[in-house]
């Protein structure tokens, strides 16, 4: 099924909502405006509609290959790259001085939600890439960043994140790759790396490999890893690419999903390159023994968009679901009818389109949200205004990706499930969101990983400062829903939001006292559902946000809106108190299952 | 990896639980003792561990293959299903009447979850001829009894459910195969059918396929449908093989998962058999125009097995992933370790563990307690016990299959996490359980018409008297809890219980009032919460019964129950409340979603 760009719903957040209006004015954007994200929303749109979301279901079937080293990707992506380059789309929300189009973060959120909708095999490459220029931007020499960043943004060459190896996965203590030092103050890289994506492919001329390891004598576990710029071919004075390093592709991962995007393993220094010997040629980027510092600002960057992958599939997932649902007859209607109906004429189907919309529309008011605060950390004027907005932006990062994504996989389950047995057919395309989807919970860090994150660097640290920011502005929307007292729908949200805020706060109050103390084990047996309690009331916020925004409107989209306000009220809202009931029960919880444990 | 039969929890069920003790004084279980159930399940254990577990991962590799009308099922299959069929597994609960071994079907329903946790694929085809052997069993004919129940026991014929059409899915009114009566009292049967599991294959003689059709000037709708017996190849008198019938596989289908169980599109009368001619020749089972009831009694032994299906899947899943948290060494303790230690030591690793066990055993208890009120509606002396059972095992049915199905892809989908980037990747076979359990909640009707029927037949039809005695003996259950009052955990699982009960009997008065209002959309917005709220309380007050249980023991196996069962009082009776929250809400759901109707 062809792909549409919501955009009336992300205009709904950038206009309505007010996220643009915060943004613009900001020093650095002068030479935006409301017609110029216009203008660069409705390309972004025809683009990924006409030229990307096409390839999905070949690059699915196709697979990238291997071949001798060698990765074919699937037909038409090394085109549909080519014209993503010539767009300037790489360099969207990147500065201006490498030749980036300094745009804010709100807007790249939305196009980048776009291409991933239209084909998250194909954006994985932008997305990675994204990550590569942040990290040389804020840790590279100069020359670095002169050398890689603007063939980068260029879309001529393209960036990697090479972390994870056979033994170190979550836990990038273990890693082992070694950085032997040469006297030209360059380094011979060894070892072996898993799981890269685009590792290896046939779109762009050069790869800039960014890779993790330890130079001789550096301490153990993670205060010893330092980070390499490994390009695929050295690059001459001049720009122009050399000798082919000592970085090979010995195969790609069959997977699950995400077919079209080659999951490579790299081996560095295993001699097959005649040009320059045995060991990749490897350059360090910043201080020795930094590199996790600097891989996080390429993790940090690359989380938050791929929540942005999650709420992609999830819209992706609803629009073929909902166009399904009205072609597809089937059961006389509730009431009564002359014959069959459609099948969004039947309650069932109606609570689950509506399940995918209130996650979907949810998740993305919350990232946009977040996009607005990075804007303001990074271009307002006013230094206490970029460090709070600062502190909200890091907060939100992990329920951007752990929400964003875990609502992905149930998203494009339900889409299944609205299909019936069509779903399961591979042919229908539904199948293929659901196998995607899943990755997303676990790759730049499981949701496990993110919990973690959010429990000690964004609750903990700060006393739970930003935490119960949120609790009194989700308790002033309520009050401003009070209000509408004769609104049996806003009174509604009202109720609901108000009992999700107060198991929230609970929540947060529970981490914060069982911390304190000392009993870890019970406050990280709920971790995951506290991230994910606060994803729901997030969302459950924006939404009610939403609802009051769409007072005064009658056309059928602000009906829309608040209807799906309400129905999450109703329908998801509740999952709050039930997870909140399972933080509190930490400590009962990790005594019971003592039992499990080996150490 | 390998799989091993929970002989432990199924005993625990069977004897703690009290199951075999009610049901092997039955009469018709003469025979059957302690002794020979264990037996059986030993049996049964290693026949599925060492013949079907090992064709799990081959079959998925390899697919079944049409070729010109033929299927070949993946290699070991047919030596497999022979082996099956030596061992007179097909007959286990079937009357020995015709060759069955009369079983309590709380026995059949353990060694059934053992096949299909070896192997679902493998496993449908057993599963279809059971429905096949049930329907002919109570619409057939003597003669049709005769002719086709004891080939289908032996395991030399297999059968099949010829419902679903192009235009049919969900909606079988809309069913328009055409049977054309003959004169010797035989049809002609015409038409085409889709999703026909093992509608073709090559692991035995004779396949019965059982058919929806219309007979000329029947009542539209269905209530002029018919049921038939299409044989692949005709019967001769003396039980040989005669003429090849009218009816051929024109293609498989390309699944998301079970690819090694062949679902087939059916063409009925198409003329491609020279040797009968055109029209596929089929017997009409019982009275014209009452097929689909007939087909209801197979359904609904089939929508207890799928049920048994999710359980199994789950089981599987969890085998796996527990696993690899013992294997998988990542990350030192939470508490401090000299290195990094298997993850299963980690919070988040046990909550998805005990997740995935909570929610496996908790299905696992209600689906054996179903099958002993199912025993004691069959076999019980006394016509009132026999007529209660059956209403508590009807009521249980669509909970059985819509609860343990839903879990299935979560408790699937759980398993990939525990496997992080591995997981993803399909050589490490928890992906496989991911894609083969997304079909459970869709066959044999989905989640949402196994709710319309637990809504509509098994709550209001009797005014919820069925549902009201659970709540009694569920709070009876929290009395009991309460006595062990110096027992921190058991006073939990009473607190939770209670909370829990109390929202399903709000739900169950919601619904009740709701449809006596006849605001039947606000009752249906809700009808699948409800339903998996009912799920989530009936498993959780067996494992709060199967705590009570576990009070006097030491041994690991009760430890480890118990500790289950505070973990799903914690984690997941808190479900409960937040789901009868959105059923609660159906009236202002409706109404908010009116928007979607489209007549």
């Amino acid at each position: 099924m062809s792909y549409k760009a919501p955009i009336e719903d992300i205009t709904f957040n950038l206009k309505d909502m007010g996220l643009l209006g915060d943004v613009l004015p900001l020093p650095g954007f002068e030479e935006v405006s409301e017609d110029v994200v216009e203008a660069v929303l409705e390309e972004n749109a025809r683009f990924v509609e006409e030229v990307v979301a096409p390839l999905n279901v070949v690059g699915d079937r196709e697979h990238s290959v291997w071949n001798d080293g060698q990765v074919k990707t699937p037909q038409g992506f090394k085109e549909a790259f080519e014209i993503f380059a010539a767009g300037g789309w790489q360099g969207l929300q990147h500065d201006a001085e490498h030749g980036g189009q300094g745009f804010p973060k709100v807007v790249a959120a939305a196009t980048s939600e776009n291409l991933n909708a239209a084909n998250l095999s194909f954006s994985l490459c932008p997305l990675l890439t994204d990550g590569a220029i942040e990290a040389i931007t804020q840790a590279g020499s100069r020359e670095q960043k002169e050398t890689y960043i603007p063939p980068m943004l260029e879309g001529r060459w393209t960036g990697t994140m090479n972390l994870t190896e056979p033994q170190a996965g979550s836990d990038l203590a273990l890693v082992n790759a070694k950085a032997v030092p040469q006297d030209d103050g360059s380094y011979r890289i060894f070892g072996q790396k898993i799981f890269i994506t685009y590792g290896e492919h046939d779109m762009a001329e050069n790869i800039v490999h960014l890779v993790l390891a330890r130079t001789p004598g550096s301490p153990a576990g993670i205060k010893g890893i330092s980070l390499f710029i490994v390009p695929k071919f050295l690059v001459n004075e001049d720009g122009s690419l050399g000798k082919r390093n000592d970085v090979w592709c010995a195969s790609l991962e069959e997977k699950l999903g995400i077919n079209a995007s080659p999951t490579a393993v790299l081996l560095f220094g295993s001699g097959k390159s005649e040009e320059v010997g045995e060991g990749a040629i490897g350059y360090l980027v910043g201080q020795e023994n930094q590199g996790l510092q600097y891989m996080f600002v390429m993790m940090n960057a690359a989380r938050y968009n791929v929540g942005i992958q999650g709420i992609a599939v999830s819209e992706r997932a609803l629009q073929q679901a909902r166009q399904y649902a009205q072609d597809r007859v089937q059961s006389n209607a509730l009431e009564g009818s002359a014959g069959p109906v459609p099948i969004v004429n039947h309650p069932d189907v109606q609570r689950m389109l509506t399940t995918m919309r209130g996650l979907t529309e949810g998740a993305r008011a919350v990232a946009m949200y977040a996009a607005r605060a990075n804007d303001l950390s990074v271009n307002h004027p006013d230094e206490a205004i970029r460090v709070s907005n600062k502190a909200v932006y890091e907060y939100l990062v992990p329920i951007v990706k752990g929400f964003s994504t875990e609502n992905a996989i149930e998203v494009a389950s339900l889409g299944v499930q609205v299909h019936g047995g069509m779903g399961f057919i591979e042919e229908t395309g539904a199948a293929q969101y659901y196998r995607d989807a899943r990755i997303l919970s676990i790759y730049e860090g499981t949701t496990a990983i993110q919990a973690n994150d959010f429990v000690g660097r964004k609750t903990l640290r700060d006393g739970g400062a930003v935490a119960k920011g949120f609790v009194k502005s989700m308790h002033e929307t309520v009050a401003e829903l009070k209000q509408y007292a004769n609104s049996r729908q806003l009174a509604f949200i009202a109720a609901q939001l108000e009992i999700a805020t107060r198991a929230y706060e609970a929540s947060i109050d529970y981490v914060l006292e069982t911390a304190k103390a000392g009993n870890m084990r019970a406050v990280f047996m709920g971790s995951v559902p506290f991230l994910m309690l606060s994803g729901y009331v997030h969302a459950g916020w924006q939404l009610a946000r939403a609802a009051l925004k769409c007072q005064g409107h009658n056309e059928a989209f602000y009906t829309q809106k608040q209807s799906t306000a309400v129905f999450y009220a109703a329908h998801l809202l509740p999952r709050v108190s039930a997870l909140s009931a399972a933080v509190l029960a930490g400590d009962l919880a990790q005594e019971s299952l003592a039992y499990l444990k080996t150490v």
